[in-house]
Formats: structure tokens, sequence, C-alpha cells
């Protein structure tokens, strides 16, 4: 069974892993980028490296780079006069120089991804959304647009913010691969990633939608428990935005392209008043920090 | 007494070591920035660090990097499919990620150069030769041109050369503070680098030569004992370029610009065949792998 997931961070990277943990799964993930960024002179791909490192099952703690990683560059970086808040730890850094240096060279980060998927061990098709840059930048009311990077890490994602854009979006194409894993899914998940913030850039590049369109069948899992995200910013975002709390949320965010969204238990009580929708809505358990339980939740929407 | 010294790397940086250990000297380097490239994506200076490494007394016995580095990166860097012949221990990549980071946010190279100094406690007034882009570049007969970062570091410059050329240095000004420091010296020391490699790329710059030409007295060391230098391919250098061997070889690199010229005590016999030269000629123990004997040779100098 040919099942493509679109994903951002730790969320939609541990829904992932359950995926990649069944035998009758072929699995391609679609993974944002519009939250790469150019960091002390560095590529860097956060989402990317977040897909990887999960599948690899060697993710860090912290919701980013790798577990046990040591830290010998950054606390040297932090005697100079230089804002540090990204911090990347030693092995991480590999990685980002491998990237900067391969992309230079002019490899596409399409034949980056694949040759850093290898390394890690990673069978799963690991698929950037583009090979073309994308940035997602947020709006604050009394700042102006920001870099997602500055809005997530700097700030820690503290501001509301009242819009939300993807700049280079139109002028970019999908990486090679992905219309035809897409469309030649049998099912596509869109996975408990922050909709406007990690997959919304996905969908803003040209064709992408398109396809949702014409896919088999497209399943959505909300990032909210309770209505709120286990962490990061999903339930602000959506609020700044001008969207519905909870589940409406989250059904008015992908508006005409789910067939059905999964909703963790905790938000069965959301199913009866969405009963306007044409998305069928399911109710499983979604918390998935634990490889088991993903691997549970990954079954259960192949089964569907 | 003001000194200025041109330097390249190790050689010159020893001898910047002896100056800057001598307290009636106010001491200025202009070092080669020839050597700089783009290495993983990162904005190298390894003559500037080899300076500044060696004036902190931190500088590592390879000839580049720092002392009782780590090597977290390189080690994971290894087992992506990428070169890694060009070594960046963890500390050392934290000051070329810093470099980096502030080139691209505006800085100059000599804004950088300062900050870098001071945050290894040096007191010298280390200057890029420019702020400007000059790459050094060697010709191969049966290549033609390479980088120097790749002729010699990646080939362990064991390649014969026929040719030098400095992309870039046409277009270069000096950067600020350099033809002050020139002409404004008691003493110009031209260090025991390789003259056509470290030294001729300073001299390319568009002012450098003229304002040496206006300074109260050049010294140059010669980078020679008994002939050949103690590392590197200054002798074969010189050879490839059709220059005589020796210490003739070294007037002639510099031809018109020294008033004296101190070679080793292991060239003494070369004074004599060298008589026709209009530089004066002394020898001297110039073997300063040792503090102690580079501020030895330092005070001799000073004082001649």
């Amino acid at each position: 069974m040919k099942v493509t997931a679109l994903s951002g961070g730790v969320g939609g990277a541990r829904l992932l892993r359950g995926l990649a943990g069944l035998d009758e799964v072929e699995l391609s993930a679609v993974v944002n980028v519009g939250d790469d960024d150019i960091i002390y002179g560095l590529n860097v791909s956060p989402d990317i490296d977040t897909v990887i490192y999960t599948l690899a099952e060697r993710e860090g703690s912290q919701g980013w780079g790798l577990a046990d990683d040591t830290d010998e560059v950054m606390e040297a970086l932090e005697k100079f006069p230089l804002d540090t808040w990204f911090r990347i730890g030693d092995v991480d850094l590999a990685t980002n120089l491998f990237r900067t240096a391969r992309l230079r060279s002019g490899w596409t980060l399409s034949q980056v991804t694949t040759a850093q998927a290898a390394v890690f061990g990673v069978q799963t098709s690991v698929l950037p959304a583009s090979d073309d840059p994308i940035r997602t930048e947020v709006h604050l009311p009394d700042e102006g647009w920001l870099s997602f990077q500055t809005y997530f890490v700097d700030r820690m994602h503290q501001t509301p913010i009242d819009d939300v854009r993807f700049s280079g979006g139109w002028a970019a194409s999908p990486a090679p691969g992905v219309i035809e894993a897409i469309r030649g899914a049998d099912m596509v998940v869109i996975g408990p990633s922050n909709p406007p913030l990690s997959i919304w850039p996905i969908l803003s590049i040209d064709g992408i939608a398109d396809a949702l369109g014409g896919a088999k069948r497209v399943v959505g899992v909300s990032p909210l428990f309770g209505g709120r995200p286990l962490k990061g910013p999903a339930d602000q975002v959506l609020k700044g935005l001008g969207l519905p709390d909870g589940t409406a949320g989250i059904l008015a965010a992908y508006d005409g392209l789910l067939d059905e969204l999964v909703v963790d238990t905790a938000d069965m009580a959301d199913l009866a008043a969405d009963a306007t929708t044409d998305v069928e809505l399911r109710a499983l358990p979604t918390r998935i920090s634990e490889p088991e339980a993903a691997v549970a939740l990954a079954a259960q929407l192949v089964a569907l």
C-alpha cells in the first residue's frame, strides 16, 4: 500500500515513524521547506532534519537536532559577538555543512536529502516539497513581517501573529517525485503538524493542492489534543489568523482538501459540533511521542 | 617603536609572536588574504586565523587550526558523500561560523578580524591586507589553474607549478589602516612567508607596493634555511616561476622593495654570492618555532 504523508517537524515526523514501522506500507514523505533559512551562512532545513533524525530514531528530545549530540562548536561560538539563539549541535552541524557544501556545488535539495537519508540509514523516500527556496514569514501586529526562525526560535513563538505568507512560493515548483507521490498514493496523510505554518507552505507550491484534489484519499490528522497542541503555537496561530478554535479550525485550515480528519479521542466532543462538514471525522488516540503509539495510530489509519 | 609586518601563515605568524613579545614595539600585522576561500559554504581566512591563534599561543602544531581542538563535526561530516580534505576542528569552526555570519550581515573582514582578535585576547593590530576578495591561484603545467586551497591542502603542494595569479587583486583596495600602518612604521618587516604565494598577493593590492616604496625601512626575512623552507613549497615555487635558487630567489621575488634582507646563519655563504645587490644582507638565527627564539630574532631585527 502506497502512503504519502505531508509533514512539518516533530508531530509529522512521529507519524512518519509510525507509518515506516508498517511492513505493508511503501512510504513517501513530502516535507515542509518553509522553515529553511540561512543561519551562520549555512543552509538549514529544520523539518527535513527532524524527519530524517526521527525516522533514524536519533531525534533530539528538545524538538530539533540529534539526541546525545555534543556542543563544542556552539560553546566556542558563544564567546564571539554574535547572537547564537539558533543552536546546532556538532553532529547536526555536519549535516548542515554537507547540505550547504552540496547546494553550493550545484546539487538540488532533493539530491542532498536523498544522500542525507542514506547516511542515516533511512529507507523512507524523503522528498523536500520543493527544491526552490520558499520562506515562511509571519506578521506581528506591531512589528511587521518576521522570518519563521526569528519568530519560532528567537521569540520562542510567544508573540501573537495576525498573518502568514510564503515568500517565493509562487515561483516554486514541486520537487521531482512530489506530484507523482501524491497522485500515485493509495492514501495521502496530512500529518499532525501546524496547518498554517507547516502544511500551508507545502500547499502554496504550484500544483500540490491540485494534486491533492486528484488524490485517491486524503486523511488529515489534527495536531490538537483538547483544542491545544502538545507543543508549538498551532492554536494561537489559528486564532490569530481568524480561524475557529479546535477541530473546526483544523477543518477550516484544510477547507476543500480532506476526505477524512482524525482527531484525538480527547476531542471526540468536537465531532458532533462539526457535523455540518463533508469531511468524515474520526477519533483515535493520536498521542504518538512513543514509537509504539505512532505505529498503532499508523496501523489504524491504514486500516480505515 | 612602530613595526608593521607583512605576513602569511606559519612563518610570518611566528615572527609576529616574537615582535609582539617586545615591550618597546607597537605592532601591526598586515595579513595575506589570498588563501581565503569558501569551504563548505564558510568563509575561511587561514592566514588570519593562524596569525591570531599564534599570537594567542593557541596555534595547532600541524600548521593550521587550534591546539587541542576537538573533531566532532569533521568526524560526522566524513560519513557524508563529500570530500573532506579541508579539516576544521570544532573550536576553529566557531571562528569560521562567526566570520561567515558577520560577513553576511554586512561586516567587513577587518571588523570581523578585530572582533576575532579581541575574543582571543590578542593586543596586536591584525589587519587583513584587503577587505575585498582576492584569490591566489596557481597554474599547473598539465591541469591549468587551481585554487590555492586545492593546490595547498588537497594536493599537499606536491605538484610543481609554473605560474601564479591573484584573482580580483586588481580590483581590491587595501583594508582601512593598512597604508597608514606601512607609511607610519619605523620599520616594515616582510615575514618569513612564501614570497610568491603569501606576500605577492598582499603586494598585488593597489597602493601597497607604492606604500612600501615610501616606507622608512623595509626588512625582509628569508623563509629559507640552507636554501629550503622548514615546511611548505617556497623553494619549489620560486624554481617553478623561473626565479633563482636560495637567497638570490628571495631577492628576486622582492626586487626593488627591500632595504635589508635577513637570512638564516645556514645561508651565510649566500651573502658573498649575492654581493651584487643593493640590499643589505645579514645573517641571523631565523629558526623561530620556539617563542623564545622568535623574541630573540625580533629583538635583533629591532636593534638593526
